[in-house]
């Protein structure tokens, strides 16, 4: 889908660049820990000062990178129909993703299994308003854990036919789901890299954390030519200092961090800058969602995304522990974050629930009735002569009424084409 | 409060033209009703093609009436430190207006009463939210019909100090109105002219009429200066075409036509551009709001006012009969419309429940939270030195947390200042 109403700005010129000076003084005087050697070779071969597990990367390193991520790139499922371009002015829904629980109405709140697992996929699949699959919608509990996400990568592709999510913990969970997509599209791995099918996100441990699992999951999807957003968790207040202009300055170093290493693994590979800043309560340490700071957050990390050339991952979210009037509005207010801030890929678009602690089926129906209006919104107004139905308001008297009166089609779709 | 972060466009500068030029035919060929014999007078004075109880206008009259109408103007309630600025970036919250029902959670739903008039009025009071007040919030059913806005007006100056909205049915109520807000400030009714301290709503009967009761309250308030947003009730499919663009067109004659009265009255009396396009169920005809088509509706109309350099006009809404997730999602969809378009005045922002036939307590303080949250977002960022807290990520490592670490204290106020 491709927004054609724009986005907005929070940040004015002089703000925004004040936040990637910030950024650029804490990549060259504070550094990030990064615990992989193999990836502090690659920055110390890029001339980044390395002290210990610390590295410190100037402007040149951060330019060099920016300069060969492209801007966009289409994500190509073993259904060659439901391409999906990301970057520009398109926008793509994703599943939620990495809960241990679930929800539904009748069993109540439960660890979550393969049976639930499936059956999110199969939703997925179904409705227009979910166009790929983050990370494991929820953990399959009763499977070894060594082993699981061999299982959700093959009801993915049994089961859908969409994009996915690899879980990026570490090289073989990376590679083994590179690998399936690749059999299902019966493609070698160098096709792969030609036109990549799926994706990832690398967690940053916020502050100023890569640790090894997730830059080694990170190398390997770079390697394969496949997309990595690069996502710092800094809630406000807890992971990042409590001032929205500082936690997006920390943001921001850290996901030009991430962004460069996928450049030094492989100049051109796709990269996504990933934002995930929303704020905590200061009385409890419970991380808010939905909250006007991350809406502003959401807006602004776009700005950032669109200076650096890069498309933009955020996410849809609330901490409500039910599907209520809470839900609701905390969702609405990320998403509208997600819409102005002009996000090509929005996580956790649907069925997230308790903060990401739980996926809720009632939730995932609810998400999807908010994310088809607004798809809605996000189609052009047609203004052309027949869509102004001046002979409608010709025959219709003053005083009167439209309701048999026959209009152009186009611009009201019956409910039931938003499945 | 102003708007720091500007509005959004969903029409481009074609499709704007064609809704103008659209209406202006309708306006030139069709004509409005009007069942004002002064009203008409005045239109032929001018120039009109007068037909029965019909008014042809030209351009010219339009063209004229927009050279002489404020762009922006400021209401002083008996409080001169609460007055409001209604136009430009402003924006102002108004309490749900206009039902003859009540719920709330004890007492269910049932005929509204004075009691209740009066306990939202004090909410009204309270809540920083809430800038001015409607229409009558609830209808008093228990006192006579041709007094009740006597004992409304009562308690707007007496339980609050918030500018009001004078019931515009006929001249008699619109004058008392204004005679009680002067009498309130120790005020000439030539002071209240200077300074204007009530509104009113002028609904047009759409399609295309203009009423006696309505045509002679606009013209009453227009001759004492007060404010008049002129506001077509232009649901598609029912009192308008079912496509947007045609909608947009009606409602855009219907309104520069009642704009054009209140010029001819009294050239220079400020006028806002009142929109309310939703669309109905096509199924049922029930009227639907919060809707993705009323989110563009109040965008567009936006532009439109925009572009006439007139304040404008929007309101809140939803359809829900409960405060469920649906109240919550479709107000929250037709209050970004309202931020989107950069609506000035946005009425029913508080406690409208049922698409607007019955006030709801619960709903109110849903909608106060909401309206807080909206207000929080309408808030710049500040990227100053000390708001980029170098320092605290200097002092947090790697992996720590900033939960106990002090940061300025101008990005986040607690809740307790949201009242």
């Amino acid at each position: 889908m491709e927004n054609p109403h724009g986005t907005l700005e929070v940040l004015d010129a002089e703000g925004l660049s004040a936040i990637h000076t910030a950024s650029t003084r804490v990549l060259e005087e504070l550094g990030i820990e990064l615990w992989s050697p193999e990836a502090r070779r690659l920055f110390a071969d890029a001339g980044a000062k390395i002290d210990g597990e610390v590295v410190r990367i100037g402007a040149d390193i951060v330019e060099a990178a920016l300069a060969t991520a492209p801007s966009s790139f289409t994500l190509t499922s073993r259904n060659p129909s439901k391409q999906l371009r990301i970057g520009g002015r398109s926008m793509a829904f994703g599943l939620v993703a990495g809960p241990a629980a679930v929800h539904d109405e009748i069993e109540g709140r439960r660890a979550s299994n393969m049976a639930d697992y499936e059956n999110f996929i199969r939703l997925a699949h179904y409705f227009n308003a979910i166009h790929i699959i983050g990370n494991q919608v929820v953990a399959p509990m009763e499977l070894p854990a060594n082993t699981r996400h061999l299982d959700a990568y093959r009801a993915n592709l049994m089961l859908s036919d969409l994009s996915y999510h690899c879980t990026s913990i570490g090289r073989g969970r990376a590679l083994d789901g590179i690998q399936m997509m690749a059999i299902s599209r019966g493609d070698s791995l160098d096709d792969m890299a030609a036109a990549p099918g799926v994706t990832t996100i690398i967690s940053v441990n916020s502050p100023r954390r890569f640790d090894a699992e997730m830059a080694s999951g990170l190398m390997t999807m770079a390697e394969h030519g496949q997309p990595v957003s690069v996502t710092p968790f800094t809630l406000m207040g807890a992971m990042a200092p409590v001032t929205l202009a500082a936690a997006l300055a920390q943001q921001n170093a850290e996901a030009l961090f991430g962004i460069a290493l996928t450049q030094l693994v492989r100049p051109g590979a796709p990269v996504l800058y990933g934002a995930f800043t929303s704020n905590v309560d200061m009385r409890s340490g419970a991380p808010a969602f939905g909250t006007p700071e991350q809406v502003k957050a959401n807006v602004a990390s776009g700005q950032l995304a669109r200076r650096y050339g890069l498309p933009y991952r955020a996410s849809n979210s609330s901490a409500s522990n039910v599907v209520d009037a809470q839900a609701a509005y905390e969702t609405q207010m990320s998403l509208w974050g997600c819409v102005l801030g002009g996000a090509n890929l929005v996580y956790h678009a649907a069925g997230w629930m308790e903060g990401g602690l739980q996926a809720s089926y009632e939730k995932l129906i609810l998400d999807v009735e908010m994310l088809q209006q607004t798809m809605e919104f996000l189609t052009p107004v047609p203004c052309s002569g027949p869509d102004l139905a001046f002979d409608a308001m010709e025959r219709v008297p003053t005083g009167g009424h439209f309701s048999a009166t026959s209009t152009p089609s186009n611009a009201m779709r019956p409910p039931s084409t938003r499945h």
